[in-house]
């Protein structure tokens, strides 16, 4: 019995050897470095710990200093990015036959970069939880907002990727972004630019297109599109400006779908549930959907009310 | 280059540090105890293996007996839910500056008071199964709907929210739903009222608001959202009704808008597929959007049918 | 004190057995074998090794060579697999009272059975790799989307999950297609027929049902359901379609539902966003949502402007 499970074990690796010579462009057996997705999501963690200084302590930091904490987790940062970093520059055409040494000087410099950024991303960070708090009535506090809120967790992983896709890195920012698209539902390109005060309720959802650019004091509601005319163009489009731009002061209600390079939302516009917007809107503008059309039906056990719940009655949306 | 290095790091580190004194409300760099989400998702694990005893038996677990299981759990329980009450009651206005005992005793007063209300939250969960293998015929057995369904996931983590929420814990009981929002998709505030025989199908992009009251025998699919019908008024509008209210024998169809606090679904409705509703509906009802005109185009290479798909035709959705 | 916590502890314990007695479907307190739904998510990523050699190497498994990396793996998935498989298919009526011995071998037959089949799980990853290159524009190389996507996870998923659903594996399949959804926001039921070249951007919301039939060269975006008219008859449905059928080279844009186990989309056709089907669609149709009436409302510091924003216009959208 052993023996005859020890033949089909033998067997089908065989037929797996055999299939994996075949030239697919999925097998990867060469033994080279690979991207480490755990890694890239401890660098996130770690940087999240950064960001909101003694939110997220571990225990055993609690007797040290916030200098020794501090240089701890960026120690911790900088040993991981340089490295993931040195494997994914090979995915640059640039560098993809570079030596290893140059690599790794690209590589720290690109590290050092991006962290003297993160000032600037706590900065805008700050004034998301206000505006997450200024917008949601059912927020009891900050606290309550860096701990639980998706939205946050989302716009938070946007501007550390975002950094990274600015400085050339190829794959980490999707990995992350993807991972914190798991996490809340929200997708999030990390080409998109997005300004200050960015609010994103509930969430889930939500995509956010790759040449998206945003402005500030911008809301945004659950299942929201930011998107592309069409992608039928596939590999042809690549970097053409294909999502829309949003000014500041735009609220976006659930389920509306915004699409195109060139749509502009202007200043203070205001666009309701479920519209579907394919042309620029005028500063100040509150759109709606006009009517949709509902009927009611009724039965022998649940007659019509007398009242205004006709069968024909148009109901409006406004906002 | 090892020298340039530290140089480096400590430069950063001197920059995050003065960064970090700048009076952000994102630094919290007094060292006091803060919440723990990997513990507050620990209780939720222990709760659910005493709500659902045998079905998730550790194997170390295996040769005790029932009462033996029990007692461990429900130990690990109590002894993590009074830690993390204690921590969160400093956020409660009026356990901000109380002394460490009151708020010790307290938070013991809270935890027994909640693990009281297990059996009624089982009763309940008893009826959510049954109304999930009811109403699903993709269902083969009850187990399989308590092993992987997200729908029965969220309704329960809500209804042990809760009754959290109900007695005035501070942060956990959202931290709670939002790990479920993250693992399901489907974001139910503790605020919100359910009652039996709840039945969440999918469940992907739903949202239940705060103040939402929802009746027995409810059926919600996908892309449900019962929110506010403004959330303009920010902060002004906390704790005030502003969901809807679901009567009992409601169902709602997938990417169905219900919003405003006084917006009643009477009983026996049926929501159909994406309609909006801002206005109460009266009993009985069946209310589906009266059309949605299509348009067809066709090429040389695929003319027209000659049949009644032409380009005018309005179709109907009839539920 | 800790002697009240007792007394505390022991009435509750006596409580909840009390209540554990109480014949409840939820109570399962004889000591049975349950699948392990960790042991199942570490199978899925195992084969995802298996299906992807190279990309997910483990860093110890760097010094073998890869008829060992794939002996291992492939031990590692036979042994926890058998045992699962051998577990749930106490499910299965015809199983239910079989002796241990029966079950086994069985289990061992399914399991082989199953592994037979990677090379053509393979074969259709490789062409749903190449459309998912080909379909987004934002793709930088093959590898972003091997290491980041969502789409690309869940149909990994469901092309192993339909395999052994199709070998009538009770409660493993859904599991794994849970832990799919879970991760990704996609819901494939493991009943689904997937056909090649299979693309699913950003993905959020999707739903398929069970008895969904796709063809070749299908693309499909977020927020898309391909679902039942009604699922009001309940368990009565079980097994039967009732969910619709998809042709070659179909492409169904975001938000669209499909609904009913009659409905057929014919070859090439191209579904618009929000579109709202129950009936077949012929070959070749382009089918949008015809108009969506939308209002424009301005005020004294946004006038209107003199052009084409007028309140009355439709806005139409052209795919």
């Amino acid at each position: 019995m052993a023996h005859k499970l020890e033949n089909q074990i033998n067997r089908l690796v065989e037929d797996y050897l055999v299939d994996y010579s075949g030239g697919k462009d999925i097998d990867h057996v060469e033994t080279f470095d690979h991207p480490d997705k755990e890694v890239v999501i401890e660098i996130i963690e770690n940087l999240r710990k950064l960001i909101f200084p003694g939110y997220f302590r571990n225990r055993s930091y609690r007797v040290y200093t916030v200098r020794n904490n501090t240089t701890m987790l960026l120690e911790d940062v900088i040993y991981h990015l340089m490295r993931q970093i040195s494997i994914v520059l090979r995915y640059a055409p640039e560098y993809e036959k570079a030596d290893q040494e140059t690599i790794e000087n690209h590589a720290e410099e690109v590290t050092f970069a991006f962290l003297e950024k993160l000032p600037q991303i706590r900065a805008y960070i700050e004034t998301d939880v206000q505006a997450f708090y200024d917008g949601d009535p059912a927020a009891y506090n900050k606290d309550e907002i860096i701990y639980s809120y998706p939205g946050l967790y989302a716009i938070l992983v946007n501007r550390i990727a975002h950094e990274l896709f600015l400085l050339g890195v190829p794959l980490i920012p999707r990995i992350m972004t993807e991972h914190a698209h798991s996490r809340t539902g929200i997708d999030i390109h990390p080409g998109a630019t997005i300004g200050k005060y960015f609010f994103i309720d509930h969430g889930t959802g939500i995509v956010i297109g790759e040449t998206t650019v945003i402005g500030d004091n911008v809301k945004i509601y659950q299942g929201v599109t930011l998107g592309a005319l069409s992608t039928r163009g596939g590999q042809a489009l690549r970097s053409k400006k294909r999502h829309p731009t949003i000014m500041d002061n735009v609220t976006i209600y659930s389920g509306a779908s915004i699409l195109g390079g060139e749509t502009v939302i202007g200043r203070d516009v205001v666009i309701g549930g479920n519209v579907f917007i394919t042309k620029s809107v005028a500063d100040g503008a509150r759109v709606s959907v006009k009517n949709q059309e509902l009927r009611y039906k009724y039965d022998a056990a649940h007659p019509a009310p007398p009242d205004d719940l006709s069968e024909d009655e148009a109901w409006f949306y406004v906002i």
